[in-house]
Formats: C-alpha cells, sequence, structure tokens
C-alpha cells in the first residue's frame, strides 16, 4: 500500500509539474497506476503482429506507447503464439484460419473487430481479429482504451461493428490557411509546404481519428476552391492520404462545380455536356492514380453562392449522378449537399425538402445527399431535418457541427455529443416507428445506398487541437457515435473524460455532469423555447435579435426567424403559416402543428405564440422566456463553482485555461440573457419578473456591439 | 373620494407624460394633493412680508410657487395683519415688538427661525421669525418642506437654530470649466459669461442651497489659480456674489498662496515680509468693497505641490495668521486646509496631525483648520481624523466630500448622509466621553472659534445638477446636516424622497432602504474592514491594488496601503508599526492598538493582519473578505430589483436614468469583487471558498483595463 500511494503521489506530481497544453488529446498514454499495471502484465507479454501491414505496425506502435513499462518483445508474425501475447489476427490469413476466425471475420463488416481471449495448449492470448489491418487497429484502440477506462480484464470480449460506413470529418479549411467558422487557430494543412513538409501533427490527427473510428475525411472548404483539384494541389494532397493511410483515414475532396471552367478551360460546367463529363472522369482517374483509396467528391452546388448544376438549367440529380459517374468505377462516391435555400423562399426551412425529395429514387446509389441535421442552420436546437423522412430511395447522411458555430464558439463549454444524439434519436415515422434519422441514415431502413455520417471539424492550430479543451470532446463523442450511434452520450463522455483528464471519481462526476447538462444551458442562455437565428450578423456567436443590414437577404435577418411583434413571438410553421409541419410524417405533422401538444422545447419554431400564453409551467410564456434565461445564466456559474473545485486533480495548465473560458462564457451567457430580454421586452412591454436578477447594461450597449471577427482565426 | 381619485390619477398621468430631468431637485412644487391642498387653505390665505428686503421678498416667492394654487394676496407689511395669514418676522423690527418676539429673537442664531402660530383678535397667523431675515427664509423653507412632507398642520411650531455658523459648498472647479473630482459635467461657473450674463442657473443653485440651510460657498478649485484674486474676475465674482445675497449665501474664495507674487509681481509671498502681507491687506479690502458680505478664503498650502508659507522657511500659522489679520477688519475667515502629507513620511495617515496639533492655540480665532474626515483622503470608509481631538483651542472644520471621488463617482448610488454622520458622530474623547468630531468642531466644547461643516460639492452642468439623481441627496444631506448633526440619516433620506419623488410608502420605504444600506454596500464592494486606497491611478473609480507607476511617490501607491504579503495583508499602525494609533485619545488608542479589540470594520487599517486570522464570523480573514465582497455584489443586485420595482411610481425619465447606472453600478461591483480577490490572491494562495460567485474576467484583464478619465467632464 505505501508503495502504491507513493507511486500515485509521484504521479499527481508529475502531472502537476509538467506543463499540459492538451496536444495529447485523450491519447494521453501516461503511466499506468501500479495496479492497472499488474492486471496488464498478467495478460500482455509480448505482441504477435505482421509487421510488413502498416495499419498493424501503427498499432503495436500505439500498444506499446500506451502501455508505457512495457517490456515485452513484438514477435514476428511467422513465429510460434507466445504464452500471454497480444495476437494480431486478419481476415484470410494463414493465422485467422489457424484460429479458426476467417468464417466469422468474412461475415463481418470490413471496419469490425473481435478481441477474444483464447487458451491454446495451455498458452493464453488474446486474439484482436478483423477483416482488415485497419480494422485490428481499431480493435488495438479499443484495447488501449479499455485499459485506460478500466475496462479491461483477462476476460475482455469484444465484439465491434460500426455503424456507419463513412465516419468523415469535413473541415471548412481555406487553402489560404484561414478556416470558415474555426475557433482553434489556422488551418492544421500547410499548405504551402506540402507535399515537401510534412508536418508531425498529420499522422497525430490521423491516430486521433483511428482511435474513435473517423475513416474519411475532406480537408477542404465546401465553398471549394477549384485549384484542390489541380496537379499541384493533387500532389499535396496525395501526401496526406499517404500519411493517413496506415490509420484507415481515407482522403475526400470538397470541390467546386465550376472547376472543369474554371481549372479546365471549358465554356461549362453543364453536367450533360459530354466535354464536361469527360473532364471529370479524366479529373477523377487522375486522382485515382494517385490516391488508390480516394474517397470521393463533397459537392455544395446552388447554395449561397456557388456554382452548381442549375446555373446551366439543369437539376442536382443531372449534377450529382454526373458525378457519380465518374467515381463509381473506382468505388467512390459523392456526398451532395442539401443545403440550399432562396433568398425568395417564403420559409427556409422547407427548401432543401422541396428541393431534393421530388427526385427521390433517381440519384445513383454511390450518392449521398449530406443534410444538415436540422431544417436551418446548426442552431442550437432545431428539430430534425424532414429530409431525413422525405428521402426513402436515396442514401442520406446527417451533417453535424463538430465546430461551434453556434454555441459560443470554441470559448463556451458545451457537449455536443448530446447534440448529435438528439438528432439520432430523432423519431421519423418515415417507415412507422422506429424509423429514426440514425436508421434512415446508416443503411438499416435504406439498403444499398452510402451510409454516412459527417461532422464540421473543431480542429485548428491551437496546441490544444480544439481551442477549448473541451472541444476535443466533441471531436470524440463525434467518432464515437459515427461507429456506434447507440452509445449513450454519457458514457462517451465519461470515457473521454477519463482518457483526457482522470478516472478519480471526484472529478469525473461532477465534470460529467457538467457536460451533461452543457447542452441545455447553452439553449438556455441562447434560444430556448424552439427560438433560432437571433444571432450576430456574420459572426454568430453573440445576439443580434434587431439585426438589420440594409438590402440583405431577408432570411439572413433575424427577424425573420423570430417574429416578434406586440402580440407575440415566434415562427408560424403550421398550416395556417408555412406549412412546414407538413414536410413531418404523421403524427408529427399533426402533432407540431398543434400549439398544446407541441413540445415546448420547439415551441416557437412551430408558432406565433401571444407573449401571454400559459406555458405547462404556469408561467406566462413571457415570464417563462425570462426564468430560462436566467437559468441559463445560473447554470455557467455553477460549472464555474464545478471547475473551480476540480482544481486539485488537473494541471494548472489546463485548469487555468478552462476556467478562463468559463469566464468568458458566464459573461457571453449574462450577455445573451440581458440583450434578447431587453430586446424582446420592446415587444412585449412586460416586465421581467422582479424576483430575477436584472440586466447588467442598458440595449443600447448591447445594440453597439459589433464583434471584431479576427480573434479566433 | 371619486373626485379625489380622480385628480390623483391627473396627477400620476401628468407626471408619466411629463419629461423628467431632475432639474428641479427636491423644490418640485407639483400641485398639492386635494387633501394637502385643503389643509394649507385651511391656514394660509395671505402672506404678510417686507418686500423691500430681498430675502423676505425670495420667501414669499417661493411659498407662492410651493403652494401651487396659492390664491391669497401678497399684504404690505405696514397692513393690519389679515387672518390665516403666513407672517414674515424680522427681529427688531416694529411687527416684531408688536408680536412680542425681540427678546426671544434676540437670544437666537442669526440663521435661527421660528413657526409658531399665533391668535390675536380671533384672527389666527402663522409668524415665522428670525433674527435676520435669511433666516425668515429657512423658515420659510422649513414650513414648505412641511407641508411636502406630511407633517403640516395647523399646530406647527418650530424653533429651530443651526449647529454650525458657516455650511459651505467646496466647488473644485477650475476657471476653464473642468472640475476636478466633478462627475456631473462641466462646471456650473461660466466665467467667460460673467458678470454680464447671469445664467438661470445661479439662482437656482442659490435657492436650493438656502433650502437646506448651506450658507456659504467657494466658486473655484483649492488648487487654485491666482487669476480668481485678478480685478477681472472679483467682477464676476462679485455678480455670482448678488445673486446669491437674498439666498444667505455667502462668497468665499480659495486662493493660492503665491498670489502676491503671481499676480501682485512682489518677488516673494513669505508670509512675513511686509510687502506681501500689505498686499494681501489690500487685496482684502478690494474685495470688501465689492462684496462687503464677502466670507473669507480657503487655502490648500504646502499640500501636493501647492504654494504655501514652508516655501518660504514659515510655518502654516504665519500663513494662516497673515491672511486672517487681513480678513479680521471685515469679519471674514480663514479656512486653512490640513491636507498635507509629503512623500517621505513613514504613515501618511499621521502627517496632518503632525504637521498642525503643535501649534495648537497660536491661530487667530477666525482661522479654522479645515481638515478631511479621515486621516487619508475621503475612502469608502475610514475612522475619523485624530486631528480632530489633537487640536483642542482652534477652530477645526471637518471637510466631507460630496462629490463621489471615492464611491464609484456618479455611477453609483451611494448615500453620503450616512458617511457624514458616522464621522460627526465619533467619539475623540478629547474632553472625555462626549467630544464627538460634531461637538469639537460646532463650537459647542471649543466656544469662540469659527464653527464651520465643508463639503465638496457634486455639482455640475447636467441637467440633474450631481449626475446621478441620487446624488441630489448627498447634497441636500450635506445641508441638513450642517443645520444639524444630529438629524438621523435616515430621516433626511426620507425627506428627500419625499420631495423628490413621492411620499407613497409603496417607493418610499424600499428606496429609503436602498439608501440606507448604499454606504454598507460600497464599503463592501470596494474596500471592506479597513482597506482603504486600493483605487487605480489617477481616476480613483475602479480597484488597481497592484498599481505601480515607476517614479511615483511611494505614498500614492495602493501597495502603500494594503501591504499585502504572504503572510497576511493590512498597514500596521499599531506601536509595532507606524504608532498611527498614539494619535488618538484613551481609550482609542489602547482599543485600535489590539486587534482583539479593534472593530473589524477597520481592522486592516490598524492592522497587519494574517490571512488566516480568525474573524468574529468563525471565517478566516481570507473567506471574510470573500464573503463580504459577494455580499457587496448581491447588495447592487437587490438594489437592482427594488428600483425596477419603482417603476410604477416614477415617471420614465428618471426611471431609467437611475435604471442604468445601477447597471453600471453592479458591473462596477463585480469589477472590484473579482479584481481586488484575484490580486490578493497571488499572496493569500488560498481559494476564494467555493460556494460563492466565481469571477467572471481572468485578474489579467482586469489589469489592463485603463479608464479613459473623460467622459463625465
Amino acid at each position: 500500500m505505501m508503495r502504491k500511494s507513493f507511486f500515485l503521489v509521484l504521479m499527481v506530481l508529475s502531472l502537476i509539474v509538467r506543463g499540459e497544453d492538451g496536444s495529447r488529446l485523450w491519447l494521453r498514454y501516461d503511466p499506468l497506476s501500479a495496479e492497472k499495471a499488474a492486471e496488464v502484465d498478467q495478460n500482455i507479454l509480448h505482441i504477435h503482429a505482421d509487421m510488413t501491414k502498416p495499419s498493424l505496425a501503427a498499432g503495436v506502435e500505439e500498444l506499446q506507447k500506451a502501455i508505457s513499462g512495457f517490456t515485452g518483445r513484438v514477435v514476428p508474425h511467422s513465429t510460434r503464439l507466445q504464452h500471454r501475447s497480444v495476437v494480431m489476427v486478419v481476415g484470410g490469413s494463414r493465422l485467422a484460419g489457424r484460429l479458426g476466425l476467417n468464417a466469422e471475420l468474412q461475415a463481418m463488416h470490413r471496419d469490425g473487430f473481435i478481441i477474444r481471449p483464447m487458451v491454446r495448449n495451455r498458452q493464453s492470448y488474446l486474439v484482436i481479429a478483423s477483416p482488415t489491418q485497419v480494422g485490428v487497429l481499431y480493435g488495438v484502440f479499443h484495447l488501449i482504451r479499455s485499459i485506460k477506462i478500466d475496462e479491461f480484464s483477462s476476460e475482455l470480449t469484444v465484439k465491434s461493428e460500426p455503424k456507419f460506413d463513412v465516419r468523415i470529418l469535413n473541415h471548412w479549411d481555406n487553402l489560404n490557411g484561414t478556416v470558415e467558422r474555426g475557433y482553434a487557430g489556422r488551418s492544421i494543412w500547410l499548405w504551402n509546404e506540402l507535399p515537401g513538409i510534412l508536418s508531425p501533427r498529420y499522422k497525430k490527427y490521423a491516430r486521433a481519428n483511428a482511435s474513435v473510428g473517423i475513416n474519411a475525411m475532406t480537408p477542404n472548404n465546401v465553398n471549394a476552391d477549384p485549384l484542390i483539384l489541380s496537379r499541384e494541389y493533387l500532389y499535396k494532397v496525395q501526401a496526406l492520404a499517404n500519411v493517413f493511410r496506415p490509420y484507415g483515414v481515407r482522403m475526400y475532396l470538397s470541390i467546386n462545380f465550376a472547376s472543369p471552367m474554371v481549372l479546365g478551360g471549358l465554356p461549362t460546367a453543364d453536367p450533360l455536356a459530354p466535354a464536361v463529363r469527360q473532364w471529370w472522369i479524366d479529373k477523377v482517374n487522375e486522382i485515382y492514380q494517385m490516391i488508390p483509396d480516394f474517397g470521393g467528391f463533397l459537392v455544395k452546388a446552388n447554395s449561397e453562392g456557388q456554382p452548381g448544376p442549375l446555373d446551366f438549367g439543369r437539376t442536382h440529380v443531372d449534377g450529382a449522378n454526373m458525378i457519380a459517374e465518374a467515381l463509381k468505377p473506382h468505388g467512390g462516391i459523392v456526398m451532395w449537399r442539401a443545403f440550399v435555400y432562396e433568398p425568395d423562399g417564403i420559409d427556409r426551412a422547407k427548401e432543401a425538402y422541396l428541393e431534393f425529395v421530388p427526385y427521390d429514387g433517381q440519384y445513383h446509389p454511390n450518392v449521398t445527399i449530406q443534410a444538415k441535421s436540422g431544417p436551418v442552420d446548426f442552431q442550437p436546437r432545431e428539430p430534425f431535418s424532414p429530409i431525413f423522412n422525405g428521402l426513402r430511395k436515396t442514401g442520406v447522411t446527417v451533417e453535424v457541427q463538430i465546430t461551434q458555430e453556434y454555441t459560443g464558439w470554441s470559448d463556451h463549454l458545451v457537449y455536443l455529443g448530446l447534440q448529435n444524439a438528439e438528432m439520432l434519436k430523432s423519431e421519423t415515422y418515415a417507415f412507422g416507428p422506429g424509423s429514426t434519422v440514425a436508421r434512415m441514415t446508416d443503411g438499416s431502413l435504406i439498403p444499398g445506398r452510402v451510409s454516412a455520417f459527417a461532422g464540421v471539424a473543431n480542429i485548428g492550430q491551437d496546441a490544444n487541437w480544439t481551442g477549448h479543451h473541451f472541444g476535443q470532446a466533441n471531436w470524440y463523442a463525434f467518432g464515437r457515435q459515427g461507429w456506434d450511434h447507440t452509445l449513450c452520450p454519457e458514457k462517451i463522455a465519461d470515457e473521454w473524460i477519463r482518457q483526457t483528464f482522470t478516472s478519480d471519481p471526484a472529478f469525473r462526476e461532477p465534470v460529467r455532469e457538467m457536460m451533461m447538462s452543457s447542452l441545455e444551458t447553452v439553449i438556455d442562455y441562447m434560444m430556448p423555447l424552439g427560438l433560432h437565428h437571433i444571432f450576430a450578423w456574420d459572426h454568430h456567436y453573440g445576439p443580434e435579435p434587431w439585426c438589420y443590414v440594409p438590402g440583405a437577404r431577408p432570411d439572413w435577418l433575424p427577424r425573420y426567424y423570430h417574429q416578434a411583434t406586440k402580440e407575440g413571438i415566434g415562427f408560424n410553421r403550421t398550416r395556417t403559416g408555412s406549412g412546414a409541419v407538413d414536410q413531418y410524417e404523421q403524427p408529427l405533422a399533426d402533432k407540431f402543428n398543434n400549439l398544446e401538444t407541441t413540445p415546448e422545447i420547439f415551441l416557437l419554431w412551430f408558432h406565433h405564440v401571444p407573449w401571454d400564453h400559459k406555458m405547462n409551467s404556469g408561467k406566462t410564456l413571457w415570464d417563462e422566456m425570462a426564468h430560462i434565461y436566467q437559468r441559463g445564466v445560473d447554470s455557467v456559474r455553477s460549472f464555474q463553482k464545478t471547475w473551480d473545485r476540480m482544481e486539485p486533480f488537473v494541471d494548472a495548465e489546463r485548469f487555468r485555461h478552462v476556467q478562463s473560458r468559463l469566464r468568458t462564457q458566464i459573461r457571453s451567457a449574462v450577455w445573451w440573457r440581458d440583450a434578447v430580454m431587453l430586446y424582446f421586452q420592446t415587444y412585449s412591454r412586460m416586465p421581467i419578473p422582479l424576483h430575477l436578477e436584472r440586466p447588467i447594461n442598458d440595449l443600447e450597449y448591447y445594440k453597439q456591439i459589433k464583434l471584431p471577427y479576427l480573434h479566433h482565426n
């Protein structure tokens, strides 16, 4: 006991003394506790792996680092299995046959893995097997996680397969190094240095993704520079792909639909023009020669000023299928974004559905329609986009935002695993009960199509990758949920905390609780009760419900969304309004159409509601709003208290960093509360309930805040 | 009843509809309620006054305005007294004789007055009598106040005399129109226009002063421009004096000791040099020719760079007496400021005492030593200055600050009537128990000397005169306390609220309660437990306990005062430290010398105390500090709630103005709490108790705040 506590003290001391910048993410690989080390030693003395296979070599390297103090040998694959070994087995290999695993592996998803203790000739092994070498690597990361989060035992038995085939990060990084909606510094892709210089970060990035099952990425912004398809840039892309390959991270590219004109010098990009079609076939062939496992293209077409097939009198089907045909021979896919809306539409929330659902069944099988999770734009809370119940013969991909464009940038602690889960679990009723968004998109209900889950990355050059240390949890959760959307967000948070900070329950439990209430908190202080898009012009950080920019598209102005009048507030999307409710399947359509049956969290999304409407709490709508905004503020204050209590358990560097961000968050929460309530008060003309905390600035002050959109990028 | 409530509704409506800028101060003179009007009508139908006497004419004008709807006649003094008349009687007049009042009046203070109902020949009068016409005016203002605050009845009987002879406002206004430590706009003295143009504000100013008994003023800064004594400026001063005269407000001037050199061209200002002495005699004669009731001079000599007798190898006695001699033939006085401290002193709090007490008894009777109330400088809380027990044969004047240099400018709601009362009631024990500061300075214990009470004005060109509407209460209270220092501050606040806002108890009581806790509140969030002068460099608004200005005088830096170390905090003024405790009389000296018997409100003023010292509450000093700062913040939040509840009772203009200032105050309180606690935490290394609200900014942020010292002046 003495020795053990001494060891623990040493560990804690080393954590305190060493600077911690968060760069190691959840792959910290600190020395194991004596207890854990003993348990691991019981089972793992050697590693058997075919080191000629890059993913297995990567797995060995990872395991050696993770079990620091690992003293065993790496045993060549061909030799006799040693007692107390980890044995890495790829399907179809002789070893797989010897162990009798081939049939089982053949039936599995190519990324799936088995972890299984086996005993042969009185020798015990821990087998990690998969149909593919990357699958084995996923198994290795699972084993490491099990050890780190105290789930390892000699009986560890796992069989795991991913729910989505493509688990893809979309970086919105521009080729000039800026990141659209990036809040963690500039782009990690140093295009000027590529392909000659390979930043060590590229490999770390790939490792981190593999550790949570992310197997795809687009390095460039969906508002794509055509240059990315130039030969010069393809060499750079190739160099990255080579680094990522052992970790199973496949390269995709965001493309500009007008590339044949800009890059190829053609007079048109009409998808039915033979020269255009040929240009794409040639370009795709060129890419696959350089990157044989290239994944495909992500396309933002006819959206917010981007070119697309509609510019040439064609349809989204024409455009998507043309590119799909070029990719098909190589097994590539098209991820065609559904984020379209026209300035003249009566309800932006309806437009993606109207644009894409009529063509359901006409898209090629290797096309997926990638739709933002909600019908508007990554708001703190939206109902799911009805496109997920509208498209029933087409592959559909949910696009979520990992970067916090609308949830306080990297200044606010918000755990988005909760937002993803809320969306994925939403019941669409498209094929009756059980037709959740997850099952509508993961291939369960619409088989034979692309199955994918996409997230807009929150990664930048900041030492801690994501700006806020807790932003790492959103990257982590995205990967874990892409692998298994049935995982409980609380379990994912717990895993992340244990690996990123400590397993001490005195830290883990309150911090997990804080993360678990963080989404509701940001909704409370920003946009509760179905309010949406009352953000400030362009920067989307602070409130600006009064925003008016002369000449601006009406659907880029908050008034379009909140519709506040002296009588009430909210967007009437019922049958007496925009009728958006009828894009939902029954019984949802009727439920949302009726003020009484609409869940209050979506009240002002679907209804224009009188200020004195009686809420479930018995309060008027106005009073309820006031209470909820205050609840949000109170909750951030409680986060501050929670975190300050955590000081003994965290290194000083990360402690201070998070503490400082929470201070920013409380200021921001108060700003939101005051600005929104004072502004809407000019309509409601009702007092903020007099027992509630009062505003700390006048409305005029808040109206004058013009945030310089500079400090994160 | 119907009619009455209709009348009330009209009144309230008129208040709501009409803009209210606060310019009428407490002399609002709105229509009386029907009930009040009836009661007044019962008693006052006519006014008898000798209209050739300017102060009586002023009184008549005031009374007519105050009793709006007054329909009676002003009856010439010489005619027969009418039934139901107010009769204004000046001592020594025939009327006074007829009414048998002369003997009584002769025994009274010249500013005193009698209000007395009299019945002669079945006719009833309300007599207002005084030895002087100004005294009658004071009586008129008393009568008006009685009506306005519902203390009027047919039996109203008052005999009132002021405690201090000189009740003087010191304006720190510069001749260029700026105001040192002014937070209500630029100077109300428009020197460029004078003497030709007389702003209507001058008379309003004089009326307001007379209404609370203020009978003297210096229009110019104690850091005096010699120009004020030039012939050109004396004409301007004379013009002001003429406006003030009917209201009994006598003109004094702040003078520059080097005036004989700067203005007179003499080679020296040595007070013993005959030419210098003659220069002052000539100048004083010149002034009295222009302003026969001129009051005297206020002198800041050898203080903060101002010239003085010490520059010529003389003493303060030499300087003060020389000027006193010039003034004596005219009945003028010298108010010689004791605000002196040298950069090399070991304890600034000791210096005034050391400089002035040794000369006790040597000052001429028409000299008063004007000392700031505390030994340092108008801090939110100080113990009284020991000079008040040190000087026992000399006239001493307490100088208080009405302007809020150290209590949040005109941004913070702080009722300084409390601070004045705390000072004036302080027990010095100079002549045994009962030797309060008030009685040491009002002539009770040191008779035959000047008896005066001085306040640094908070008046500027702002429409509401004082920046903050509640700043008016501090002007009001100063006057009332100068008249009668035994008045309870709560009573004064109540009077002011009733006259300035409304008598409705639903408003009056919570607002009075807010005012009554406002001083303790500002002390809590700025400098509790005897902390002092940890203000920011120069502006004295925000906190800057870390302030370091290279080359600055040490006693201009907060470190000099807080003395924080890893061990503890506070200025050791005990016998093991600077020994300042021994400037106090027993039993105070021993009491302050002992950590255990020092009142906790002065703890860190007198002692350097370990961070873990156990306080009366049982908490450590550090925890106690944290709790008190939070208490201050909570209290301001409660002020906001109180005020927001008052909206139905106040016109919109003043409501919003005060509401907005309270929002500034809460931001400031949080700034103070965070900045001070985070800074001292770098010494204490103890956590802010974890259940308390957390800081909202990092210390580094607060350290970077550099307030531009512009927006009030």
